[in-house]
C-alpha cells in the first residue's frame, strides 16, 4: 500500500464532449487526517453522468469543480488512518473522495461499508447513489400503480435497471430504451424489462415513437427521465393524463455547453414541452438524491435483501486504474459502458 | 323575452390570432327540453382564454369545437322551461351553454345560482371557474408557505387576482405582472399585490427579469403559470430550489398555431426549461379545474364569505350583446379587458 497519492484534476473546461486534455493525472500530497477525520485508501471509484455537469461553469445544484481541482466522485476504500472513534484502520468506508487514490474526510461525511455483506462495489451502484436514485424517483415521485406503464432510458445502467426491476416487482409494464441491441437483450433477459428499444435504430424522435407505441399499447404513465433529447421528444406525446415524470438527469444534453443560451434541440420546443405538461395534467419533478437521504434507510431495508437474494440483479463495468478514469468517463458519456461504470483504483 | 335563439358559431379555424371572419353570428332553432333537461335564457356569458385552444384542431384535454359548431362557454341565465324536478322556471342556473342566447342541458350538468347572494356574474368569475382555478392551483398545487414569494401574470384577471389575494391572505409576498400601467396600479391598489410589473415596458425576458429581481429579493417559490412566453422565460432562472409551478394556461402562446410543430419561442429552449426543473428540484404540474370539482364546495365555503364581506375583491369587464362577443374575445386575447371578461347577452 503506497502512501503516494495520485489524483485526476480538471485541467480545463470542455467545449462539448470532454477530451483527454481536459483532465490531468498527477501526483499529490497524501493528506494527514485532522481531528475527527479519516484517511481512506480508495479501492473503487464511481463514474456517473452528473460529473459532466460539474465540469461546466453553469449554475446548478452543486458548485462546479474549479479548474485545477480534483474531479468529484463517490468512492469506497479501506481506512488507513483515523482520528475518529467511529472508524478504525481496516474498516471500509464510502465517501466523496473524488478521482483520487486517497481521500481524507470528517468521519461524519462517511458511510461505513460492511465487506462481509457482498461486494463493496455495490455501495457505488445498486445500493449506492444510482440505485437509490432509481428507487426514490420511481417510488416516491413516480407514484406507481400496478397495471401502469413505465418507460426509462439507459435501461441497463444502474439507475434504469433499478427502476425497471422495481416497476416489474410492483406490477407495472416496464419498457426500456438503451443504446445497442446487446444492451436491449440484457435489459430484457437480466433485468426483466417487458421490452427494450434500441434508440440508435431510430433516426428521429417520431420513428422512435412509432416503435414505442407498439410496446406501450396503453400509453405511458411514468417516464423516468434521465436522458432528455430524442427520447423525451418521442415520449411526451404518449404520456397519459395525470402522468408523472421524475427528472434526475438529461445525459443526452450534458455536452451541449452546459445547456447554455445556444443549447437547442431539433424538434422539441419549450412551448410544446410546456403545453404537453398542461394538456395532459402531468407532473414533472426534478430531484437530486442527496436531498433525500432521510429515506435511505428505507431503501436499504427494502432493496438490500433483494440484492442479496438475487431478486434485484445488477451489473458492473469495471475499468482498471485511476489513470484510465478519464477514458472510461468519456466512453460512458457515449454509452460505451455495460452496467454501472466503476474504476478499480487499487 | 324572445324565443328566437341566436348563437356564435366557429366559421373557420384561425391561423394565429382569431379574426372576425372566424366567427359567424346567426339565428338558430330554440331547443325544446327533453326528459330531465332544462332550457335557460342566457343573461351573462363568460369569455376565457382557454376558448382560443378549442378553435384549433390540436390534441388537448378537450375536443376542438367543430367548424360550424357553437363556440363553447360557461354562462348563467334564467330557467324558462324545465323537464326536471330540480329546476323550475325563474330559477337561475350556470351551465356550458356556449356562445348563445339560449341553452338546453340535462339538469345534472347545471349548477343552481342564488341571485340573492350577490351578482349572478360572480358565478362566471370570482366564484366560478376562473376564481376556483386560481384558488385550487395556488393552494393545492402551489403548496404555499408564509414568507414565500409568489409571481403570477395577468394579475388583474379573474385567475391572477384570486391567486394574489389568497397569497396575501396566507402571508406570502405577491408580485404580479400585467399589461399596462393602469392594470399594474389596479393590481396593487385593488387586489393588494406587493408590486406589479408592466410586461409591455420590457422588450426582452432578460429586462423583465432584472425588474423582477428588484421586486423578488428572495427569489420565487411559486410561479402560477397562465401565460408562458416572455414571463416564463424571465421567471425560470429566478425560481428557488423546491419551487412549484402550477400550470393552468399559456395565453401568450395560444395564437401560435395551437403550438404545433412550428411553434417556437425566441430565447427559451426545451433543454433550458427542462434543465431548470432538474437543477432547482422544481415541480411543474399541469391541471384543468374541471378535474377537481370534488373540492369546489371547499373553495366556495372558504371564498364566498370573503367575497360577500369584500375581503376578496373582484372586477368585471362586461361587453354588451352576443353579437359583440367575437370582438370582446379578440380584444381579451390581446389584454384589452380590465378584469373578468363577460358578455351581457340579454
Amino acid at each position: 500500500m503506497s502512501d503516494q497519492m495520485y489524483r485526476v484534476a480538471l485541467a480545463s473546461r470542455p467545449d462539448g464532449a470532454p477530451k483527454p486534455e481536459n483532465f490531468s493525472y498527477e501526483a499529490a500530497e497524501t493528506p494527514v487526517p485532522d481531528d475527527g477525520e479519516v484517511l481512506v485508501r480508495v479501492h473503487y471509484m464511481s463514474l456517473d453522468p452528473y460529473m459532466r455537469g460539474r465540469m461546466d461553469d453553469a449554475e446548478s445544484y452543486s458548485a462546479p469543480v474549479p479548474v485545477g481541482g480534483t474531479m468529484e466522485a463517490g468512492a469506497v476504500g479501506e481506512v488507513i488512518a483515523s482520528n475518529s472513534p467511529d472508524f478504525k484502520p481496516g474498516d471500509y468506508a464510502f465517501g466523496m473522495f473524488g478521482w483520487a487514490t486517497h481521500g481524507c474526510l470528517p468521519a461524519k461525511m462517511l458511510r461505513k461499508v460492511d465487506p462481509t455483506q457482498g461486494p463493496i462495489t455495490a455501495s457505488l451502484g445498486v445500493l449506492g447513489m444510482p440505485g437509490f436514485t432509481g428507487w426514490y424517483g420511481f417510488t416516491q415521485i413516480g407514484k406507481p400503480k400496478a397495471g401502469e406503464t413505465l418507460v426509462v432510458a439507459a435501461a441497463t445502467g444502474p439507475v434504469g435497471s433499478m427502476v425497471g426491476q422495481v416497476a416489474k416487482s410492483m406490477g407495472l409494464r416496464a419498457v426500456g430504451i438503451a443504446g445497442g441491441a446487446d444492451k436491449c437483450k440484457l435489459a430484457v433477459e437480466k433485468f426483466g424489462f417487458d421490452a427494450c428499444l434500441d434508440h440508435r435504430a431510430y433516426d428521429t424522435a417520431s420513428d422512435l415513437r412509432k416503435a414505442l407505441k407498439a410496446e406501450c399499447p396503453d400509453g405511458i404513465d411514468i417516464y423516468f427521465e434521465n436522458v432528455g433529447g430524442k427520447v423525451l421528444e418521442a415520449v411526451m406525446p404518449m404520456m397519459n393524463a395525470f402522468g408523472r415524470i421524475p427528472i434526475c438527469g438529461m445525459i443526452s444534453w450534458y455536452n451541449a455547453g452546459g445547456l447554455g443560451a445556444d443549447a437547442t434541440d431539433q424538434g422539441l420546443t419549450a412551448p410544446k414541452l410546456w403545453r404537453t405538461i398542461l394538456v395532459k395534467f402531468l407532473t414533472a419533478n426534478g430531484f437530486i438524491i442527496s436531498n433525500h437521504f432521510d429515506v435511505y434507510p428505507q431503501f436499504i431495508s427494502e432493496i438490500a435483501p433483494k440484492v442479496a437474494s438475487g431478486d434485484i440483479a445488477f451489473l458492473e463495468d469495471i475499468a482498471e486504474g485511476l489513470e484510465n478514469a478519464p477514458e472510461a468517463f468519456m466512453s460512458m458519456l457515449k454509452g460505451g459502458n455495460m452496467g454501472k461504470q466503476i474504476v478499480k483504483v487499487i
